[in-house]
This record gives C-alpha cells, structure tokens and sequence, in this order.
C-alpha cells in the first residue's frame, strides 16, 4: 500500500498541470507540457520528469529528475549516467516537516551522481543534504552554481582527469 | 573620451570583486574569481566575462558576456556562434534610469545571437528588448526558461533543422 504522503511519479494531465500553478518555479516546461497536451502531441497521463508528494488531494512538494547520458557527463569521475534534478520545492504551508528531505531521500535512492542548480537561496538545505558546490568552471557553468551530490565511489571531475 | 556611464569591460581585481558584492547574483563564480586572484591562478586585472557602468566610483550596472561556439549551439539557424549573457543586474538605486537597455544594446551590438536565461522574474523587461522565449527542449533546458534574441538572418533552431 502506498503511503500517503510517499514520492510518486507524476503524470501529464490538466489536473496535474494545474496544481503546477501553486509552485514558484513555473515556467516554459510547464507552459510547454500545457500546449502538448492541448496539441495531442503528448497523450493524457503520459510520463513526466517530475516526482511529487500529495496530501490528501493536493500536490505539496515536487522536484524533476532527468537521467543524463554518460557522455553528456562533465561533473563526474569517472563519466557516467548522473541524474539532473530542478525544481525541488515545498509549498510554504508544508514547509520545515520533512518533505524536502524524503524527497532529496528518492532522489538518492537511484544511487546514481546527483547534480542540481538552486535558483533559490537554499545552500543550507543543499549542504545538510549532502551536497557539495561543483568547482566552478566558467565555460561549463556560464554564472551558475551547480550543487552536486557523489554516491561511494564516484569523485568529482577534476581538470586533471577531464 | 569614455563618458562617465559608458558600458566597460571589467577587470578581475579585489576591488572590482569587492562592488559584485553588492548584487544580488552573487555566486560560485564571483566565490572562485577571489581564490584564483589569492592563489596567482589569473593576475591581477586580467579579463572577466563581466561589463559594467560606474557611476563616479560606484559599480552600478553589470552582466557577463560569453561567446559560445557554433559547434555547441543548440538554439539558433543556422548554427553558429552566439553570446550567452548572464547576471545581467543594476543596482535598485539606479533602477528605471535606462541603464539595463543601456547593456542589452551593448551586447546587441556585437550582432551575434543572445541567449539569456534570467533568473528573476524579468520577462516583461527582456520582451521590451526584442528577446522571444525559446521553444522549450526538456533535454536541453532541463527546467531553464531560456530567451533569445535573434539579429536579421537568423532564425530559431527548429526541431525540423535540429
């Protein structure tokens, strides 16, 4: 049985894209998925990237998760399948009850690297999650802060082994 | 002569480090240009990715250039070499004086494409400016809301000429 309050994957449909609405981090995606869906360019419940986290009804925390291929990898050493994540937030209402962290939590559980980029001010969180700032490389970053998180064994790409 | 609120190149030295403190686009970048300098990895006033407008003394207005190759351009037709523009910020004192037009045409100037990809919620400001959104790519945008601004004879990447 489901928990309640468990990390789900969540699909494509007016209902979900609705909810959307509430997080700060709306934007083109969003936008995109709308126009698709309207378009019959995606089906009705198809796959998003995001994972979310309900209470009853409603929608009170999601992030997405994209699994990059290992040649599109410049964070990790070795090169290898890392997940992308964005858009991790907690509805204000829910915010300080753990939900960020069960999150993060699901995330992890792949055991592959982890890469975000906060658009917020939220290294604190980030740091207790385990997260590290990438060493900052100017054409690969181009003015962002990539935080990464390394599973046993995967290191940080260095300039010496790039 | 330059006139006092012209748009400049900037140099990295602890002065010019000292007055980014004061925006609010702050980050990694900014963190590793002062380790650099404190560990003689870059000299003294070498080149930064960043323009600016004093003001007297005072830093008022920046943003960061950088040209990108045409073998990694994922946004324009045909493919070419374009500006990625980044941290584009005046200060709140000096808002609403034309100072932010003033460094969009600067970067215009170079007639390259513009990719931008602005953190704050600017939309209105950048539509002001001639940029459209771009057509949102999960693979290549991961959750970003990218805007371009297209000079004469250049087209947006379509996924038909991809």
């Amino acid at each position: 049985m489901i928990n309640d309050t468990d990390v789900e994957k969540l699909f494509i449909n007016y209902k979900t894209l609705e909810q959307f609405k509430r997080f700060k981090e709306y934007g083109n995606q969003e936008l995109s998925m709308i126009e698709d869906l309207q378009n019959n360019i995606v089906e009705n419940n198809s796959e998003s990237p995001f994972y979310g986290i309900y209470f009853g009804d409603n929608l009170i925390a999601r992030m997405s998760l994209y699994k990059v291929k290992a040649k599109y990898d410049n964070y990790f050493n070795p090169p290898q399948e890392y997940l992308e994540l964005w858009k991790l937030e907690v509805l204000p209402d829910h915010r300080g009850e753990g939900y960020g962290k069960r999150m993060v939590d699901f995330a992890k559980s792949f055991n592959l690297p982890i890469k975000t980029n906060p658009r917020i001010k939220s290294h604190g969180f980030w740091e207790k999650m385990g997260f590290q700032k990438a060493k900052y490389e100017m054409e690969r970053d181009l003015g962002e802060n990539p935080l990464i998180w390394l599973p046993k064994g995967v290191s940080e790409k260095t300039s010496d082994n790039s």
